[in-house]
């Protein structure tokens, strides 16, 4: 308790504090999401950040567990994770409750999740996010309404068609080509999806170079004009996989989502996905990045001992889309959910400022009174720097005649 | 990935998963919060629930900070806490931007707080705590709110005046007494306010011998009739401390909150307590316990470097408060966010199902589509499962006339 050295105001470092202009903020991203998810019949649930470690350990993809984690041991030697995504933990909350739950399943979430990471612009050691998933449908309907749902929330948040870009890829696609056209085994298989997820981030001949190295033969396939690609099609099981694929990206257009198309460089970070991948992305060309994405995980649910699950969800995070909105000048502008402040210019005028108080409360409105007795002009200034917007002034006259006036101070001079 | 070992569906140890049922209880819970404190003009902040951990170390009370946190080193070898209450980060977000703030200031958050304590009823290991906190007010106007404020949560959770009670107590009026009467010096006077704390749990003759040992001779003070209490009223200090915590019972009296007493054993744990401090507790003689409470802390911002400021606050656990509501039935019944569900009767139907799936959410009811393609028993047997409330059957000739029927599943023979 030693007062000479004081203790920091400064945050955990990679985190955030949400001070009322921000909170305001995240409020409205939550709420946005909630009442578009909810439209689409999609439930809340959650859970807690601490996680058992080895829920993490089977399928989340090697780099996440081992270097991006906060896992630590608890002192009843139980290693804990402060989840690092969502998905792990609905896939347990789904198997473990199976046969008590209606399926198809929607559910939704807006947990935080923790990386353990360097911090830099949209990239924080906590963020929140969106999850949707649903459970047990096996058709690409559900395909259908998560991409839909994606667009609709883009559109919710006020972006134009041509602010946003859909890409939608096949993991059952790619794993078809890869095992039944170049006969690559499971190593290779994810070795040259790993070198595919990163193609645009390297020269075209490195890519054909390093491709060639895991093939054995150079690979054309990304080339959908390609002479190979169009023989593969011959195959039943690509064909099929492709054919599904159009299938979805044609009822999209056909329901007005024009702003997609078919990417096959498109992999998404997680081992879990197993047929359709899609991903929303920016298309500022100062800022072509992803934005968010998902997809279909039908065999994650056999971890837990159980028969697989069909399951699709997404997953988007706070960091980003505030960042997109706040470029494109679509975030609400701040005022306090406190609409009324009540200044009082002498003690003896208390009791009427808290009368009043009480009954605009009791007509649903937010009131606080200041209580700091200090000079009129300052408890105005406190309204101001805190975004209030009405004010009303109580002194002796207001308590003789039992009346008030309110002051809009969004409209002072 | 081995599939021969498979994962556990069981959360962490003491903590909870929300499935939507009790999600939509902890909603119903933080609504009727928000709704409450955000009409006395409190305004929402948070901050992320991992901060530094000497951040606890200054003014917590020791135990928590030893034993009873999630204290662990991150790979930067900082020493990083899940925070077990919200008080200190509050003070610290105040303390730095003091200078930007408008004060009074009123805040609340609904942060989830992490203990490491054996999990038992009503105690868990993570749970969520409403944390109501005014700054800058010097006077007991916020001592009276705060009050008021606790009370009129439980009536807007529809508890009887019956069902609970308040008890009030003064840091102040105590430490006059130590101080000027008894003229213990601060360890004493910590040692005998936590006995204090404890002396309902023991006999009356064993806290008798522990207090005349701390004090030195007999300590009668508890008994506000004795001779002793009366003659050190005339001390100007212990005087007007207990004239300061009367004027607060008085002015909650004649607002119509009858339920509040002077309880001289009242302490509240924390260490940074220094003026009134006041509980929530259940009447119910079977479970006769603390739901919630708080206190004014007017020192701790000087911790960090800057002048003290008048602090007020209260935190009230989820936990706590469900289990009260459960136990006098006064929870909501569940019935699900997605009111409708249409059921497909067969594949060729899906185009107009989805047709008035997006009509019906475009009248902003939640909805959502059945893609099984089960039968339409099975798929009604799945939306009783999740309480979803409406039916939308569409079938052939749902199709060729365009219309359906809705039919409400709660009132089903």
């Amino acid at each position: 308790m030693a007062k000479n050295t004081s203790l920091s105001t400064e945050s955990y470092k990679g985190v955030r504090d949400f001070y009322p202009e921000d909170m305001a903020i995240q409020n409205y991203i939550f709420n946005t999401w909630k009442k578009t998810v909810e439209k689409f019949g999609y439930v809340e649930y959650t859970a807690s950040i601490l996680e058992p470690a080895e829920l993490y350990r089977a399928k989340s993809g090697e780099e996440i567990v081992n270097e991006q984690t906060y896992t630590f041991v608890d002192r009843g030697d139980r290693e804990v994770t402060l989840r690092p995504e969502m998905t792990p933990t609905v896939a347990r909350l789904v198997a473990g409750k199976k046969r008590d739950l209606g399926f198809p399943l929607r559910w939704y979430s807006i947990p935080n999740v923790f990386r353990y990471e360097r911090p830099q612009r949209g990239r924080l050691r906590e963020h929140w996010q969106l999850n949707v998933d649903a459970f047990g449908v096996p058709g690409t309907e559900i395909d259908v309404e998560a991409i839909t749902l994606a667009y609709e929330i883009m559109k919710a948040f006020g972006a134009n068609d041509s602010d946003f870009g859909i890409k939608i890829s096949s993991r059952k696609l790619l794993n078809a080509i890869f095992s039944t056209w170049y006969e690559l085994d499971e190593q290779k298989s994810k070795a040259l999806q790993k070198l595919i997820d990163k193609k645009k981030k390297m020269p075209e001949e490195v890519f054909a170079v390093e491709a060639e190295k895991i093939v054995g033969k150079p690979f054309s396939f990304l080339n959908t004009q390609s002479s190979e690609y169009q023989e593969a099609m011959a195959i039943p099981v690509i064909r099929e996989a492709k054919e599904e694929l159009d299938s979805i990206i044609e009822t999209l257009n056909k329901r007005g989502i024009k702003n997609v198309e078919y990417d096959e460089t498109l992999i998404r970070g997680f081992d879990y996905y197993t047929g359709t991948v899609f991903e929303v992305f920016d298309t500022n060309p100062e800022n072509n990045r992803s934005l968010f994405g998902g997809g279909r995980y039908d065999e994650l649910l056999a971890l837990f001992g159980g028969e697989s699950l069909p399951a699709f969800g997404f997953g988007m995070g706070d960091v980003t889309i505030r960042d997109f909105l706040e470029t494109r000048n679509l975030l609400p502008k701040y005022t306090s959910s406190a609409s009324y402040m009540i200044c009082i210019m002498d003690k003896s005028a208390t009791d009427y400022a808290d009368q009043v108080a009480k009954e605009l409360r009791n007509e649903g409105k937010n009131v606080c009174v200041n209580y700091s007795y200090k000079s009129i002009g300052d408890q105005i200034k406190s309204a101001l720097k805190q975004s209030i917007q009405y004010c009303i002034v109580i002194g002796e006259d207001e308590v003789k005649n039992k009346t008030y006036t309110i002051k809009d101070l969004t409209k002072e001079a």
